[in-house]
Parts: C-alpha cells; structure tokens; sequence
C-alpha cells in the first residue's frame, strides 16, 4: 500500500489503513488479507520509551551484567515478559507477556523516535503493542464496514529463530484469517492422508508481507495480499503458539 | 507453474521446469525466482524406500520403543541425521547430515509412493534429495541458458517449529540468490542504522512458496516467484544455518 503517512502517537490505525486502501483505488474483495506491520501500530499506541527515564530494578541490573546490555533495556525486556527462555552475551530471548518467544521482547531501536521527541532526547526504544488480536480486528471491522467485504488481518513482527539465521515475518495478531491451516483430512496425489499438513497460515501470510514490505524501496508498513482462499475465522495469534508443556525447546 | 507432469524416478527436473516455463509463455527475466518442492526432486532422484526392506539397527529398535516409533522409520530417521536434537513419545527431531534441524529427518510418507510401485508394495517413505544446492545450481544453469535471464532457484520444504505451531516453507537448496539479505547498513527512516535487519530472504521465498503451492487446488510443486531485487549470490542453503555453537537451542 502507497502512500501512507508516517504514523504518530494517537493516530487512528484502523482509519488510515481504510481510507489508504479506499485511496489506492483498490477495491477491497472478499478474502482479502491487509498485513499491519507492529511498528505501525507501536508508534500510534505511543508506546515509546526514552531510555534515560526508565529506572532499571535491581534484578535488571544483574542480568544486565550478566549478557552485557543496557540495564535499561534489560528492565524493558524483563517488564514485557513472563520468563527468561535464554541468555547469552549479548543475546536474551525471553517469553513475552503476549505468549511468543522472542528476543528482547520484540523491543526495537529501528524507526523508535517520536517525531515530537526533544532535540537530545533518547535514545528511545518502541515496545510492542498492547493488544494485537484486538487491533487486528478493529482493523478488520473498520475496513468491512467501508468496503463490505470479509477480510483477514495480520498483524507482523520481524522473529529469529533458534537454529537458522536471519528474520523472518510472524503473525502477533489475527483476525478474520485461520492462523493454522488444518489440511490433514485432505487426500495426497495418491488418495492417501496428507501426513505434517498443519500450516502456519497467518505466519506464512507475515512471510509474504515483510518481503513485500522490506523490498519496498521505502518501507511500506501495510500489505495487501489478495488470492488467498480460507474461511472466515475467529481465533486470535495465541493459536499459534505451542503449549510450554509441548514445547521440547522451551 | 501450470502443467507439470506428475515427476518420476531418472526424470530430468531441470529440464522439466525449463520446459514448464517456456511452455507457461512466461518469459523469464531477471531477478526472477523458481521454487522448486524438495518432494519433486527427491522422486525425480528415486529416493523412495520401502519400509519392508530397512533392516533396523539394535540403536534404532531401542529408540523406536522410546519414541513409539516404527523401527523401521526411525533406521531411515537415523541414517539421513548427524545427531538428535530432542526426542519425546512420537516426537524424534534431528540435525539433519545437510545441517537443518528438523523433525523425522524431513522423512514424509505422502506422496511418497514410486508410480511403478507393485500392487500391495509399502508402506513407503521419501528422503528428502541427496544434494539440494547442486540440484538448485543445475536448474538455475538450465533456466538461465534457455532464457538468457540471470534468475535464483530455491528448493524448498516445510518444517515444524520449536515455539509455534504448524509448518512453513523454508529453503534447503539455494542457488543465485542470497539467501540472507543484510540490510544492516541502510538507515531508518530517522536516518538511524537499522538494526536487527538481516532478512532469511530465501526462507521468506520459501513461505511465499509454499503458501501458493498449498492454496492451489491441485498441488503446484513449481512456483515462480517475480519482482524481487536482489544481487547474485553463489552462496547455499547453509549460509541459513546457525552454527551449533552459537545456538542456545541445541
């Protein structure tokens, strides 16, 4: 999607994002999906942090010493997280308040500034957003009361992963879209049971948008995929989160 | 890609796909992207195997009656893997001999049936292909001398997860592109450095991939993917890997 602006604390996401789509001229279609990238939706929630204000509690202090970062980044990490899962120099990767396991809580410096922000304020970081699935289906609402059409909406986060290198785009939030893909009562080539036919649906959909975003010769914040076939759904991004007591990784 | 013969043990895949694009009337052009599914080349290398015939080692019996697992998939399990990662009741994840990790060694049992397979023959598995970049490079040498395009060709599978539920596409075999995409150097919108920005660009085409080839109403193992800017790359799949001693997970 061309042409939106750079979003401020306060601004109405799910309005910019249907009036954008009514401006590029796309007529929304049933089956649609619009990808949000959580940036966006961080800096309209406000929820900018300036480094120099945050108070590191002593447990943060520790740790910090411990994986040689910021102690006030360390207390961010710690207050939008459940659990350590990892630590290492330079590396923590924790359990967020919101059930994924991330690095640093999905606590970004990239793109982090208020552009009210006082000259020498920072540095500042941008925390992820308060509540995904709700936005996610704020959005979707607005945009099928505007265009009457059934929609999915996907809200993304960039996420390494243990044993391979590099990001890759994950869904945090979900309306309107199956996050999974159950395709096991479908038959193979051969008429037998699909075997492993689980797909990650919504986090394949992330995946399209965050290559189709960071090609974008300036980054472009919301995505449209279009061709997709599913049926409307309900569930929110926690279903695609593994039990702790499932997880062999955890 | 439409129209693609169902492939068979000896098929020539490059030339297969070769002849698929050309017949597609999709001009090839550069920067262009073939996906190929491992499970296409590894019929093509006649990587089946009967499981009546694998004689299982005294290692795998004991393992099987661990994980309540057939002997027999768990000899082939472990004869593809290098170590196990995490083993539970019906749960065996490997580092696989090409380096991924991954559950039952990337060992699928649908569409894994030979065409010339006798009545009443299996039940059957295939391994993933013996040599995913080299067969990535040969597609790659054979599109690029039919059309006179510079392209990048991606073989792809779908794995499980540690964390999240269900598969996603990701890259076993890369040739020509790159397949991490270090946009580390370029600024924010703020002019800051980005962080955090290198991309699993061939693992994103992956999931793009395999999100169209699962949503076609017959299975498409070959998917051209278009419109993406990228340098030539010579690197392979393993450039994905993170280096076991770098990885809090394994």
């Amino acid at each position: 999607m061309p042409g939106l602006p750079l979003v401020e604390r306060g601004d109405d996401v799910a309005g910019i994002v249907a009036g954008a789509l009514m401006a590029a001229a796309l007529s929304v279609v049933d089956g649609d999906v619009i990808v949000v990238t959580s940036k966006l939706l961080s800096r309209a929630e406000g929820r900018f942090v300036e480094l120099p204000r945050v108070e590191p509690s002593p447990r943060a202090v520790a740790l910090a010493r411990e994986v040689q970062k910021d102690p006030r980044a360390v207390e961010l990490i710690l207050r939008e997280s459940v659990a350590v899962s990892r630590q290492a120099p330079g590396v923590l990767v924790v359990r967020h308040r919101l059930g994924f396991v991330v690095a640093n809580a999905g606590i970004d410096a990239s793109n982090a500034v208020p552009s009210d922000a006082r000259p020498g304020s920072g540095p500042w970081a941008l925390l992820l957003p308060e509540a995904p699935d709700a936005s996610a289906a704020a959005i979707r609402a607005r945009v099928e009361a505007a265009s009457g059409a059934r929609v999915g909406v996907v809200i993304t986060d960039s996420f390494g992963r243990p044993f391979r290198l590099g990001t890759v785009g994950v869904a945090i939030g979900v309306s309107g879209l199956p996050p999974l893909w159950d395709r096991r009562g479908e038959a193979d080539l051969f008429g037998r049971a699909l075997e492993n036919t689980i797909t990650a649906l919504a986090d394949q959909v992330a995946a399209v948008a965050d290559l189709v975003a960071g090609q974008a010769s300036e980054r472009r914040p919301v995505v449209l995929v279009r061709g997709l076939r599913f049926d409307p759904s309900e569930q929110g991004a926690s279903t695609l989160l593994r039990g702790v007591d499932e997880d062999l990784y955890a």
